[in-house]
């Protein structure tokens, strides 16, 4: 089993940006952890601050990973471009987001990944990431 | 480790309704697959069609539980006293929803108790449940 | 052919309450006119002022009935619950309403419960519900 | 008793226009079949496309006629003029719908008519223009 | 002098829930003070969850009693039933709130009872429910 | 001077319609009365219920008038055919209302004309017309 | 015949300021103007940059004038006190604007003063006062 | 206890405006029954038509009083300035309302001040000024 | 090949009204343009004011045309019943409009016949018209 | 150079006002540093919380000033006739606000003043004032 | 003549994303028939998922190209900045979408290029690009 | 001291690009007049089309800057992720703009950037930058 991890902007700095948001793990220590527990699982992890990359990478993992776990960041409010590729690829998008986005500012509730991805894991923090992972175990193997 | 899992309206008649939508799954398959899973798990199970019986579910279990999850259905999008509830009572309450709540009508988009949960699990299937479980399991224990 | 004739909150009140918009007909008078009128048509009656209960009886109508004639009263305006109830029994199901919403507030101009009905008959007073009836009778029979 | 049946935009391509919605009886067959059922009624019939060949229909109608059915197709949702005319004028009028409006796009949503009108009939097909008789004819008669 | 208290959803949790925004006296406690009080009043007292027996609590005291004291909580900004049961019913009602909700979340910034009721008494804390009983006592004896 | 008076829907019913709201004058009275008020003045008058014949009523309007009076009806809250036209004719228009569209519905709050119109008298009565061509005799001849 | 003709805020500019809005006649000489073409009419004239003051003037005209012409300017889009005060008084008020409201910005398309007073003159410039001067005279002598 | 009653616009005319909202006690009775009712509490009144000068009485009330009682009238709806200043004092106020503002028009639903306020009475006539006298007697003696 | 070209309310004005914006060309030399430029298709040309005669002349191409080139003008934006008409008949409809009305006032924003129509030109003036006719001799023929 | 510097409601109370948000410099103190620090300029201060009385203002610095510093406080976010005056008036206007409005409450971030002012400088603090003088100085001198 | 046609996200994947929404032509497809049909046009194309590149490949194509084909995908409805750089830069783009975007979510259906464009083609399929080449042949050459 | 300067889309065509709003000079030149007359400060500037790349450009100079100066130009209006990092880099950023984005296009009235930012220099031309500058000498040296 394939899994791409594909978090955008702002997310380099997990355990920098305020810490009591986001937590204090950073992103290597969220994705060695998903290696470490999930042996089975071959992944790919990807991020970058750049909407397009974001579409790029969406288009390439479609050719070599089974599932894809997304967190978009703030483009997940804002980004038509992502939405889409989501709609467009062929293989299940679960979307992940660390915070409970339903807490925060307005523009937060809306997500225009949502209604193109499988489904969505929200306010768990970085265990989200896993129980992911877990989802596409379960019922894709 | 106690788990109380809540049920909302229409959830009784789950593996039978529009199950295009919902699946074919019925609600005693889906709790008896949690007991059979999570052996070290003590659940209570309760379903309600009533708004207020919800609340009081959620007000009981604050006693006698370390974990709440709660799918409340159609009051979701509609229950003030629900959201208060969950704000009310101490202990952490996931919020689970079978189907991809963002696919359907504007309606189901908002959500009263999102802002007060600890997170949500979206469109993962019944399989959400079992992955609330997890993260009681993992995070808790 | 069987009918189940479901009314909502405070319609319990009706010849009673603001006989000015309502009518001075009792639901009683309404009910029994309609046994009396059409000898052919086994009749169910129920009444609640509470929302889950109404759930229930639409639930349990599918199981005995023919046809459902819902006059949800005040939840018509916000329950989306007795809306996705509506919508997963398989029993046609006309919404009457006794006055004419669209002349009243603007809350009262929706309703959650016309997408999912068959059809509605709205401001004709307590005749609504024997056209309603006729409907049944000529179109089913 | 007299009744005028006056139909507005595309209602005279009724059963060639999009038959999988409007049903595949024509206006006349809907027509002549109230003019069987109904002995004891004289019929008038009107139907265009030109939103103030509408309102004049209901101006003459107010001089001839007992009871006015009306269902005045796209203009119910944009007429200002036709609502203003119902309410002019000074004998009843019930609102038919083949369709139920309820189910189609937002903008069909809302009718200028109705809150002038004495009800509606909405979504019970082209019987619902012999349900409007019928009433006429039960409380007027 | 007969007043019926009738309190909704959650305000059984007074003085254990939280107490920062709500104080920490009981219901029971406020009941109880209510009737020390004032001597000459006769009370009844009612609490409920949900919202149909409210519905039913508000029918049943238009018939013992002089004045009604509502604090509907959560259903205030929801229920079109409860505020058409208080301008059903034909004895003067007064709306409590405990805090400001003028202070909190948009949602609880429109009551569907402030309209039918007499007059509110909002953000006054406990005390609110005495100067509503105050008021009756001056202007009804 | 040559004035053209162009009046829209419903208008020919003036005297007859709502009279609590219109008054009691018929639109002939309102006609021969200017006549005879400002001798000095050609008028042309038109009434048309049908929205495109005012659109060719102010086309021709353009050739052979120095100034246009027009009280669209209720064509002037939903008409951008009727705005547009008054925006491309070269003379000037004043429109006029008789009642103040301000104490009305909501819908009757905007006027598509008025933005393309030279100035509005509204809520003055009948005596509107008259303030109208008096204004064209003050400031144009 | 005894009339107060009250305007508002930057009113006192009138003719300087961006004359190719308000034209180049002052205020003094509009209401000389009026003075000598009404001699019948006995003129009280206020001008005040502030809303209070506005009030404050409407409240005594109510005691010495027969009619008011008020030319609220700004005030108008803004003040529900003024609109109460005219709603207060019990002599007729005709609102004036010398510019076409409808052309200019979204936030004075609206007026809290209109749906209180008898009617409006908008956009006809300062002979707009003259109008209503001789509405007054001809409705009221 | 000193404390300071500032009523604002249009509530000068109390008694002699629109009786049959206002009711037909002066703002005189009204104070001068506070002074009969209350010895032990030292009063000081003011009332003013201009925003500016409520502004100013509350920042002078705030060096003298121990509570304000607050009737902005209009400005309630529109003075985003005075509820500044009642947040930017340190002393208690207790908004009132004679009539019950959710029962009139839309734009009278929200107020500026009530989330700066403690609390508001609203509806209960002038005995809600009263009322409020008698809180602040209670809580803060 | 058979092109039914119908345009709506105002274009007989074409050339002559507001030319800065519409151009300086007739809508006879537009038409004729077509017709010595697409010597192989037969044209039937229409236009007129009223939105009722579009809808028949729509409902009439539908019969004699291959394809139809429709320019409704301002019944573009207001117009359901145009829009119905398209949904209705079973030939491919173009959308054309002279002028860019993305650039124009907010109300010119929606077209209610956009979404029945196959595809729209706009804002590349009267050759606008040659590229829908160009489009349809391209893929019909 | 001559600077008039307007400050609006409540700045008079700056430093004792709410200083975790205002800061804890007086205004008396902010104009000080101003006449300190440019010797050059010709300042003029004015303060009031009356609206009227910075519309006066500003129409009589229009006559003896060279640039203005308006902060008009709240009424910045509801005067529409500070707004008309900033527009009517020739010189220069910027405007300042010592606090982030952008931070701040909704109704906060919509300014009536910016679309006529030149510019703003706005959450730099009472530093604003000594910026906007700044630029006065380099670019008009 | 030169003409750039540039592309934006999610277009790379023509003919293989959704083939029943966007069809099966690849994009190479599309350009090469640009090519082959209009020999005496020079093309460049350009094709990039990142919003900032296309902005960059605007602003190099104001140097070399005589016309612009724009189909920038979802950032036509999010992307400002390639809105301002259509305005910027000075030589003519012609917006195209190969679906009927009207026909589409909500979110599809502004543009914040086509007010800033010369004109748009839309919903015509791939054949949209040809019509765009022929328009600035016509028109330009 | 050292301050980065970030400019956004299209800055780099500063003096090209509609001189008339934006002006004439280069954005070379308004950098190098920063190095001019700020001897003591040490400048970064970094300019690029791609939202990305200015959310890059922030984390990095949260390593080696005192202050930040940002001029998102159209990302302003759009980019959560900007605003973002502006909140989650750990030194001030002082906003820019160029023109007064209060006298244009609704859609620039919001910036997603302010609410995080120190403050905004809004509408004073290119000397907004020397201005921001000119503050972080002054406060943090």
């Amino acid at each position: 089993m394939r899994i791409a991890v594909i978090n955008g902007p702002n997310l380099n700095l997990l355990g920098k940006r305020e810490p009591e948001i986001y937590g204090s793990t950073s992103l290597d220590e969220v994705n060695n952890d998903l290696i470490n527990r999930f042996k089975h699982v071959e992944f790919t992890f990807f991020q970058s601050n750049i909407e397009g990359e974001i579409v790029n990478a969406l288009q390439q993992a479609m050719r070599y990973s089974d599932g894809i776990i997304l967190n978009a960041g703030a483009y997940t409010h804002t980004s038509v471009a992502i939405g889409d590729t989501v709609a467009a690829i062929k293989i299940p998008v679960i979307e992940v987001h660390i915070t409970n986005i339903a807490k925060r500012e307005n523009f937060r509730h809306h997500s225009f990944i949502s209604a193109h991805a499988l489904g969505s894991i929200i306010g768990l923090g970085v265990e989200g990431y896993a129980l992911a992972v877990l989802w596409f175990s379960e019922t894709k193997s």
